[in-house]
């Protein structure tokens, strides 16, 4: 195994490991330490703080179910928000839904943008659509700032460690609720129950108080900690696993289906338990 | 990361890594390199040509997947073959079912039998239970010679490399067809979707030349290939995806459940696209 | 390269690798974290906090340059004390001058010697001989109540870290003064100029203060960092690199040689510089 | 140990690895894979087909040893060749010998000259002094059209793999002995003697038989296997461990002393033996 390889300590001990040709950029930030690589298996593929954010091979789950699940949840998503997601990619998917009107991101990391735009334009080209309002700025103000505004709010952020510790506090959840209409919804990546057991029973337990429907949903990514991810939903009226059939429209995925989006709220015994 | 560490590259440019507290036995059997260690994040591990068979930690995932989905699609299985699975851990699952009144496992080393009671009990210790019929021996040839006898089969083998590369062959599925009684039902792992995309598609083209029902369906391993591990199932008459409610009866599991059972067989679409 | 292996990070971002066949023992004692393991490319090799001590295939180097340095240095040595070593190599060397009448060890980590003996005895095999006095204890008190005992002392440490920490300091070096007759010899082994260059600066400003004769010399032991060792010598009376013919006899070496002898204290410039 | 590191295994079953900040440059060129970096604990490296050849930090070792042993042991050279060494370390060391008129570069892969020229100019700036004639071409060939032309001849080559397998042959010192003048001598570097002690053997027997004076002498390379490093002098009339003091004029070096010349050439036992 001569050769220059990534290895992400994804526990203090169990990591993955992978083959690197090239760096294409290395840079901190004001916010975290950013690469991006060319790998052999994943193609050109972004880490902030040496941890896999994505990459262009298996990117299309995470950005899919992000996106997908609460936009055919909601009956007619027009105000969208994403949270973090400076790579573009629920961005792109979000835009696949006609119903939307207008999608705003909020990167506290305006490097994350500028390099995913460079050197990933497959996840970020639809960046500069006009109906997309790009801000680099801090999400956890932004939802302070924001009442009655939006039906669905999707956060896509790194771990909560660095920047995105905020992200996962019960008063950042209140503010979503606050920053959607009375009929919103609100997706948050919630790490993985193999590692994060702790982690998802809390923001579980901090949803339910605040939001009437409380769900998650799981999806397999196989460059995350454990390769099943899981995915916290808050919903103000629409639950996403009564979602009727003929709100799905064919739309272009690799992932996705319409069965799948019921399936993934079919946990394994030991992650039911964790939402109880 | 001073210290010890197993590392598995699962493929020539991508692998997890893990520390290892000890090994515990180490020995080239007539098969294959056998290594149990002791690792700090998955508890004891069984290795085979250094590849992860099954760790304590996470083993219940795989074994109940492959012996419930076929045990709850075959309305009263009474006789059970298990092709591989020294570990034992397939007939613990198997032999919670009542309906079973024997339980036959040809393993074709002895030695993966020897170590798993010796190193992973809790895996292995019900293959002293009287229903259990344990033989070391080679499951292709086992299958040759057996007709109209079982009523489920589970194909519990390594990589189709090495000592395993019969059994995902055709001949062998027709095997098992033989092997099987009029109503009969096999299921095999066949790896993952994101590195082995050619082996499913083949194994699916194979065992639907044989099978009139013929299903894939997925489960999240941690410590296998992707996380994302994918099981075939060749039915002659019951179709796992339409058994009926009552057919559940409660059975101690961590993984698998009823609306889990289901939603096993709702794949991504790219894995869906290798069924077709 | 996929399997088991223990790396061993000698700095933040450097360090060697190597394929470990199996564990032969591990325990947390009470001074230090101890492993044995057999390793392919170097046989049995000692670790003690993840830190190779010692291994069946270069050992050789360090103990030989360790002991007869100092004892082809001296004109007639009796009594020497070995501090540390507790894996017995230093005093399988010293073993081969007949003139040594006694030797004494002071290992502090019984466990050391216990699984030297069992898993190194090529390197243990001679902590048996009549002629050698195995105590188990702290060093730096045994120096401490020893005056004008020993001829030839020898500092068989770990790095400067946990228990040998005191072994580092001018206060040892001052006791082992006293400890020593008045034409006695003393060695330490003071880690690579490379990594380390610091601890050999301070260890021989320290000693010189004590000691009227000062050197350094090296040695290349593969397993250690950068590949060169130091070896720090204080003498009262008698110059390692003056040392006359007529006192080499034949000895059985791999390493040592009477040119090496004198090569060994011709420094590159950059060591030099750290003498001075 | 998360991050980006580049593991070289020196060995089947060894190996260094050491933290990458970034890849500066990664190309294949006619000839091999060639990747600079930036590595934290050396600096830039030219690593060719993943092994080290040269690094900012340790790189003086190396070049001085090549360089300045065969040109002080020569009583008067002027012109003198390298035959590899295209990241131009040993020529700066050749120009700091003010008899030396020319001094000719011949290495095989241009793209090692202009990456070094680029990202490690350090060792390659003096590339462009008028001294120094760089040739981009075959060094076999270049050998076999030369006759009674050179004073001194170093071979600064990879292992003997790949473009370098004919630079260890006995018709390539036979072309050798022939391309030097009547008092000349060369070196060549030759590997280790822990991994590779048959290659030294080899090379010994091979130039004993061309040259009436053949030795070998060391050196510590902290990135290369082992730590200690060979280089095999072949000389017609002039031995360079005999060489007379008032040879050594002041130069400027970081490894190389007139005592450390000297002392190169005392062999540890093991390694003489290969000698002999």
């Amino acid at each position: 195994m001569s050769g220059i390889w990534f290895t992400e300590k994804q526990t203090e001990n169990f990591g993955i490991t992978m083959k690197v040709n090239r760096t294409l950029h290395t840079e901190q930030t004001d916010f975290q330490k950013l690469d991006m690589v060319e790998t052999e298996e994943w193609g050109n593929m972004l880490l902030l703080d040496d941890m896999v954010m994505t990459s262009k091979v298996d990117e299309f789950v995470y950005h899919e179910m992000v996106a997908h699940v609460p936009l055919f949840t909601h009956p007619n998503p027009e105000n969208v928000l994403v949270v973090g997601g400076g790579d573009g990619g629920v961005i792109r998917e979000v835009l696949k839904h006609p119903s939307v009107k207008k999608a705003t991101l909020v990167e506290i990391d305006g490097k994350v943008i500028e390099y995913s735009k460079k050197f990933l334009p497959e996840i970020a080209g639809t960046l500069e659509d006009p109906r997309v309002d790009v801000q680099v700025d801090d999400g956890f103000l932004h939802i302070a700032q924001s009442e009655n505004v939006y039906d669905v709010i999707m956060v896509d952020s790194t771990e909560p460690v660095g920047p995105a510790v905020n992200l996962f506090t019960k008063g950042f959840y209140a503010g979503i609720s606050k920053a959607l209409k009375e009929d919103g919804i609100f997706v948050a990546q919630t790490d993985n129950p193999w590692f994060k057991a702790d982690l998802i029973r809390d923001v579980q337990r901090d949803v339910k108080e605040i939001f009437p429907i409380t769900r998650l949903y799981i999806a397999n990514i196989p460059t995350y900690p454990s390769g099943m991810w899981t995915f916290t939903v808050g919903s103000k009226k629409h639950d996403p696993i009564e979602v009727s059939e003929e709100r799905f429209h064919e739309i272009d995925t690799k992932y996705y289906t319409k069965e799948l989006h019921k399936a993934a709220f079919a946990l394994p015994k030991f992650v039911k338990d964790l939402t109880e």
